[in-house]
Parts: structure tokens; sequence; C-alpha cells
């Protein structure tokens, strides 16, 4: 089953549930009991279940087609991301990263946008290094500390797929990544989140980034340093893992550019750190794929951002 | 005038005024029109003024310490913090950072508790080396995009109080650090917010943090390497700053220990990275004051968190 959060006419904001990916139903529309907050949905012992029940056993639903979707989370706790974390892309930087603890670090609500929605591209006298990075996303259902790696997955509601854009010159700047992880709109994560059960082994998934059609990332998911268990394990030692949190599990590397793929193979337009063939960085007017095996596609336009000039609100 | 959020009998959460720092007024109850959402008071145009005015025109307040006072902020889009802005802890821990940029992470809601309430201490057989970071919290009132160095002062609502609790151990597991600054109720901010008309320039103010009443801490704020104006001015390149977002300014170092403080000389008591003569370790039973000239004393117990066991909830 999919969970996701919509926007239509009569709505700001609701739950929906969808069992093909095609058409859906209002969380409140089955089960009327049950609050608008995903966290309190995530959390609640069973709901997802019955969610599920309710759903198979539903009409004919609505076309996904004629609602807009939302970032299902709104304003979790922690938003928390791995770096480092695929061997690929810890080859492509050169960087160091602890083979014994995952390597984690924190994005805000408002730098993510959900499926669909545009990415903002920063103006290229503040930014030229902007870099999609495709991620499975972890989301916590069942609250928990000291959770043992052996029931760690217990605590996962589901899995969702992440653009964890990345403003390259920002995150250099300093030793902790700040900013360059959190400009505005600057990642997506959606469309939905697919429950666990539905979703199965993150190991047997594969994941694929796509700019403007063309293949720049692709591995399974079996290449992780640490993997989602250890990893829930982890945070829980440290605070209680709350309905909502949710966890990106890192990038791979990129892609060989093929034969012909002039822009792929053309390092002098990288401005980034680490040059690499097969990276390109996002601009405006780009389109931005990421496709997760059993997950569906996170599709999002990017758009420029405002000129680099003093605005109050 | 401070602005806090309190609990007592009758409410979970609203937000008062105060002017002495000994008696208060409900914000509801000056101006009834105003609602009980920080963020939604700090980023209205000459609602604080208002408030002001009102309260000095207000008869006797209720005495604060007939309520609770709770974290102000609640959930804010961004708790930032910065690591390594003081000359004196940057001696200390021998570290490096850009001289250029300010050196910036984020902490989570749940770090952090409110001023009275338990810090709390983890469990010896997960971490021991669990340190006070006396710091200047700003937080922001006016939104604004690419705001100014020469403008950044307007965006300030005003001024407050952190504890940023770490947890030295897992902050150095990784080089982002991740899970060893969001420990559970590991830090505090508090008692209020002071307007930035009230404070003053920071420059001028001065910082002390106390363990069982041994001044441990104690800079002028001067001594800072990314100003205030800076990291402001830095931050709304990348995204636009909302009210109530918060930034701690990162901590002084250590003062030398009295030629009496057996504890403060005793560097084989010191588990963390940096053995430093004057540090010592928060533990359960401690209390621990931190005090900036101007805003007050942010005062927090310590207690011991629950042993390292699994549990569910």
């Amino acid at each position: 089953m999919r969970l996701l959060a919509f926007r239509d006419a009569d709505t700001d904001r609701a739950l929906g549930v969808s069992a093909d990916g095609i058409t859906f139903h209002a969380v409140t529309a089955l089960a009327p009991d049950l609050p608008n907050q995903i966290e309190i949905v995530l959390g609640s012992n069973g709901a997802l279940d019955r969610l599920a029940a309710l759903l198979a056993a539903a009409g004919p639903g609505r076309p996904l087609s004629q609602i807009t979707l939302l970032p299902f989370l709104g304003r979790a706790n922690a938003f928390w991301a791995l770096a480092l974390n695929f061997k690929t892309h810890i080859a492509e930087t050169g960087l160091t990263t602890s083979l014994d603890y995952p390597h984690l670090f924190l994005r805000t609500a408002a730098s993510y946008v959900g499926s669909g929605e545009p990415i903002v591209a920063p103006p290229e006298q503040v930014a030229r290094a902007f870099d999609y990075e495709g991620e499975l996303g972890v989301v916590i259902g069942k609250p928990g500390r000291h959770i043992p790696v052996e029931r760690a997955l217990e605590h996962v509601a589901g899995y969702t797929i992440v653009n964890e854009g990345s403003v390259r010159e920002y995150q250099m700047h300093n030793r902790q990544f700040g900013l360059g992880k959190n400009f505005e709109a600057s990642g997506s994560y959606g469309p939905w989140m697919v429950t666990r059960d539905a979703f199965g082994d993150p190991t047997r998934h594969s994941i694929e980034t796509r700019l403007n059609g063309i293949v720049r990332q692709r591995s399974g998911l079996d290449d992780l340093l640490v993997g989602v268990a250890q990893t829930v394990a982890y945070l829980s030692k440290g605070y209680r893992l709350r309905p909502g949190d949710m966890i990106a599990m890192g990038t791979p590397g990129a892609l060989p550019p093929a034969e012909n793929d002039t822009e792929g193979r053309d390092l002098s337009r990288q401005y980034g750190p680490f040059p690499t063939p097969g990276l390109v960085h996002m601009r405006p007017d780009d389109r931005v794929e990421i496709e997760v095996s059993g997950l569906g596609v996170l599709s999002n336009p990017l758009i420029a951002d405002e000129p680099a000039s003093y605005r109050i609100g």
C-alpha cells in the first residue's frame, strides 16, 4: 500500500492511500476516526494494516491525476541523511568515512518539496555545482529506544524515494555540510511511502537517477556501507525514534558516461570539488527523475531561484 | 521585554511576556487577537512593539514562579548551531575551521528542553563525555533572503541562552557531528527570548557557564570568529530565514581551573577526545547554569537517562 499526502480543490492537505499508484482513497473516507496527521497514523499500532484492509474492500478510487501530491511528512522531528554510504560514491569523492558508524547529518523541512513540485536551482552567482543524489528514504513508524539490529525493521513503517539535492560549493565551505545540504527547496521526496511489507527487503531493490532522461546513477541497494537496520539501531541509542522521522540512506556514484554523451564526458562544465565523468549538475528547466524498484518514480522539474537580491518576507 | 512559553493548570502551552523577569502577563490577555504560536508573533510586523506597549500599560502580572517555562520555540524549521566559533574553543580542541564561513550544523527539537526542565545524561555504557556548551542563541523574526550584513540584525527578533549539550564520543564517530549533537533532551534553551532592542549589541555582553556552582566557561561575546550579522546574512543566501529559526553562536573554551579545583585539574576523569584542564563532564544530579548578561540564567538539573535496554514507545 502507498500512503500519500495531497491537496485538491476541497482541502489544503489530507492523507490518501493507494493500492495501484493510479487511483486512491482519502484516509478520512476509509477511516473517519483517523486524524489527518501522518505522524499519528504512522505511530498508531495497526493503523496501516487496518487501512490496507479497508482499501482492499473499497470501491473504485479517485484518479491520482486529479490531485497535487505534497511532501507526505510535513514537519517531522528529524530528516536524517547519510553521507558516503555507497562504495561507488566513496570511491569517486576520495573522501573517508567511518566503517563502523553511519555518517549522519540533518536536513530541514524547508529543504524538501514533494513529487512534481519544482526543485529550485540557486542563482549562478550563488552556486553552480547543484547536484542530484538519488536515495532510498526510510520512514519510521513504531517509536523506540535502544532498538536491537534484529528488531530494527519492525520500527520502519515504509520506504520512499529521496532526491537529496546538494549545493557542493556551500557543502565544502567548512567541515560540517551545514547550509550546502539545506538550500530552499533543493531536494524532494515522495511520491509516497510504500509500506514495509509491500516493499520487502531493501537490499533486493535498485535505484536509478535520470537527468533529462539520461541515466546518471544506477545501483543495487545491496551496496550500502551501513544498512537500514544498523542505522535505525544506531540512532535509537541516542534518542527516541519518532513516527515520521525519515532517514535518507545515501547516494551511489555516477554512472560512467556513454561514448556519445558529450555533456557527461565534459569535466570542464563541472564546478564541484570532485569532477567526475558522468556527473552533470542540475540546472533550471531540467527534469530529474529517481526510480526505485517497488517504489515508483520521484520526478521534479527544475526552476531558477529568484535573483540573489535582498528581499524581506 | 521577555517573550516566553509556559504551562500552568489551565493550559498546556501559551505565550507570555515579562518586563522584569519576576512577573508576567499571558499574551492572549494583553492582545486577544494574537495567536498562541510564537512563529506567527515573531513574524508579525510590529507585534513585539505592540506587546511591549501593552505590557508597559498593564497592571501587576502573575508571578513567574507559579508557572512552568517551556522551550519557547516549539518545533522551529531550523535549529542551527555553530561549531568552533570562539578562538578559545578552537585553541583547546586543536581543530581547524574556515576563517571565511560559519561552521554550521543542525539540531532537532527533541534535543532541547526548556529552562528548569531536566537535561538527560546518557547511560554510562552509551557515553560518558557529555559536555555543556554555553552559547548565545539568536532568534529570527522578520523573514528574508539575501540579507546584507548591514541589515542582518533587523531580522533578529531577540536573543536567548543555549546549552548546546554534546555527546563527544558520538560526535567523533564520523566527520559530521550527527547524533552526537542530537541526543534526547541533551540540551536546553531559554528561559525566554529578550527582544533585540532590550539586549542591544551582543558583542558588549558576556557569558558564563557554571556546573554545580563552579564557573567552567567565561567569555566576552566579542570573541566570536563569525558574528551574528555575518551568520544571518550567510544563511539567507541559501534559504528563506523564517520567524523562529534559532542560531546558537558557538561556545567558548574552558576556564583554567583554580588551584584547589581537584575535579577540574584531574584529566583522568575526562573521556572526551580533547582532555582540557577545567573541563568537567555533566553527570546525573548535577546542575548546570548558563548566564548571559542582559538575558538572565538558563538553569537545568541533570537526570540519568533510563537504562540502555530496548523499549518500544
